[in-house]
């Protein structure tokens, strides 16, 4: 049996293990003193009531007879994809039944769509970037071009000549960096991607972040990305579901390539490799769109917009360029002095026992940024932006 | 953007919805009769009592701070990871706790663990099959080999020199004959795989079903099996997980093909493509795992095989052949008087007013074939049976 070699022009991302390695080594050093980890991408606030019961409730559904659900439809059950329709809806987005697919979180289905698509096609991934895109498409081996995302361009790129890909990776509000294209931006992108008969990948798993109701939280909000864009989102950061696995994508009737519907093309691709989302999950994820989900997860989320807040009024009096921290739950900050990632990264540890992440493991980009992440608890946001700003 | 053209030889299988539709108009033209389901590949039997209660438990920890769960390791909990182990253990398989990795049902992974190999290998799949094997390979542009499953060898082929593959597929008890390999058969496939440098994906989702001691319900029961062997099994039919999503992937670490270790390029693809099963999920199938879950589960699956053996006697009575039956939910009986499998369809639709699945929809040798599943009400069952013999 011959080995998939694409496999082995993989990088190991060794970023978050090493900092936790360092993390451990200084604090067995230093016992005494408190450090405040704000480099975790993950959410810390519980899960909504709303949900909870409603997950409660499908559970007791299962042990009875009548009310048991056993396989249920590939793309999701109905009344799931409705409640998305509806919150689509409400952005004025007109989206049909048919063209949403309940995923279990947006990571999988980022890789999985690529099977839709040839391996001899050319991939524009920004830089930084989350590295999960990069890797689904090198095992495929599948070209990489990059474009820069820098301070020069406040982190969200725009297209020129020489970007021409078939396959575009956008995510906004980004990670790493927390910068959100506007419309006019987005509307770059689109009409760049109906030139260059290219579909654009768009990871919208941020978009709960966005208060601002000039910025586009949905592609789709964007004239004729119906014709060139897929839409991945999840309720991982929006309600928490980082453990609970459930998300949505959007893939539009209009994305007619090579005259064929990629639409019908997943929905079979997902009746041969998909069982879909577990039914007590479906459940939870309908309860987030409720009235009352939608109170008790806006909520949290205005936590943690509260806690990138309290880092982003630090920064700015000492003034430092950053990029998120608005609409995002990531605030992406220039190294002070001059100094690299990793630097600043030793300097924050041993000068203010507080934790972020190196920029430089996002991309050759990310080299001299450091991203802080909102997600944690008030008091530590607090302790750690007067620690920051007595540096 | 260049679609991925394999897609296109993708043959639409219009079985299960055929079926649908001749017992749809069926019944409405004959209103006053009762038509009895034995088509159905799924469970009908609800949750244990105890895997609800886990799931109940599993919510409430979501919904506080000091128990909720972000993201888990992409290969799932170590807690449900031994306890899998245990359950192989009492198989008399020794598995470390890393070559277990846990899935959302076994569909998914039988299609993604071919993102290892290289799309220039051979695959042996045996016919009739579950369509899924093939699906997943022509999309991917893998050029496939067939294996004849007949009356001749009992639905259990063995290799022979024109099966030299790279990849083979095989599945026992299997879906959809109900045939089970015993010790022999097994170890002459790992032997020819070893040969050959093949790889087994084994498929043992029914593995539950198995109640003669003297038949493997593991490929690892059979010597070397860990050289050339992945094992599939998933608690869908174990523990009426269709609509719950939980099974397992076990992956060697013996597993060496061109130098290259199969467990850890594994672990890799997770890292960059899954984010783990539902943490509520995983406790659940936890509890399957538990004293309670074993008890409970196995007088759903003595309720499905007691459904088996009702049918299986009354075919005996008839002397009709057919595989499967005793250590399988599935019955897989010859068509009397030479009928085709659709002929047979419509007879038995329209004289006994009982419905199964066309044998010829699984595959070339299904023709003169027909399923029947044991999924279904006791008294159901009884009836079809008397139906059935009375014709």
């Amino acid at each position: 049996m011959k080995i998939n070699q694409n496999h082995f022009n993989l990088i190991e991302n060794y970023l978050f293990s090493e900092v936790a390695d360092k993390v451990k080594k200084y604090s067995e050093k230093n016992p005494d003193k408190k450090v405040i980890k704000l480099g975790i991408g993950d959410v810390t606030l519980p899960l909504c009531k709303v949900v909870v019961e409603e997950m409660k409730k499908a559970a007791d559904e299962m042990s009875h007879k009548n009310t048991f659900k056993g396989y249920g439809p590939e793309e999701g059950y109905l009344f799931l994809r409705e409640k998305v329709q509806d919150y689509y809806n409400k952005k004025n987005v007109t989206l049909s039944t048919d063209e949403i697919f309940i995923n279990d979180g947006a990571k999988c289905d980022i890789g999985n769509i690529l099977e839709l698509f040839s391996q001899d096609n050319y991939v524009l991934i920004p830089d930084p970037v989350y590295p999960a895109y990069v890797d689904c498409n090198v095992m495929d081996g599948r070209k990489i071009k990059y474009i820069n995302a820098t301070k020069a361009n406040d982190f969200l790129p725009l297209p020129a000549r020489e970007n021409q890909a078939d396959i575009i990776y956008l995510c906004s509000p980004n990670n790493p960096t927390g910068a959100v294209y506007n419309h006019k931006q987005l509307q770059a992108w689109v009409d760049f991607a109906l030139a260059n008969e290219a579909i654009i990948l768009f990871d919208a798993a941020y978009e709960a972040f966005i208060g601002d109701k000039n910025l586009p939280s949905s592609i789709f909000e964007v004239e004729n990305a119906r014709k060139c864009a897929v839409e991945f989102c999840s309720l991982s950061k929006t309600a928490g579901f980082t453990g609970i696995r459930c998300g949505y994508t959007i893939i539009p009737q209009d994305l007619i390539y090579e005259s064929k519907n990629l639409n019908k093309m997943w929905k079979r691709r997902l009746a041969a490799k998909f069982n879909g989302v577990s039914y007590i999950v479906q459940r939870g994820a309908g309860a987030v769109f409720s009235e009352d989900g939608q109170k008790q997860i806006q909520e949290n989320i205005q936590y943690y917009k509260n806690n990138a807040q309290i880092i982003s009024r630090a920064l700015d009096k000492l003034n430092i360029y950053y990029t998120g921290g608005i609409n995002s739950p990531y605030i992406w900050m220039k190294c002070p002095d001059g100094m690299t990632s990793w630097d600043f990264f030793d300097y924050l540890l041993q000068r203010a026992n507080v934790v972020g992440t190196p920029g430089s493991g996002f991309g050759k980009n990310g080299e001299g940024f450091f991203r802080l992440t909102a997600f944690g608890d008030r008091e530590n946001m607090i302790e750690a932006a007067e620690r920051i700003a007595k540096l």
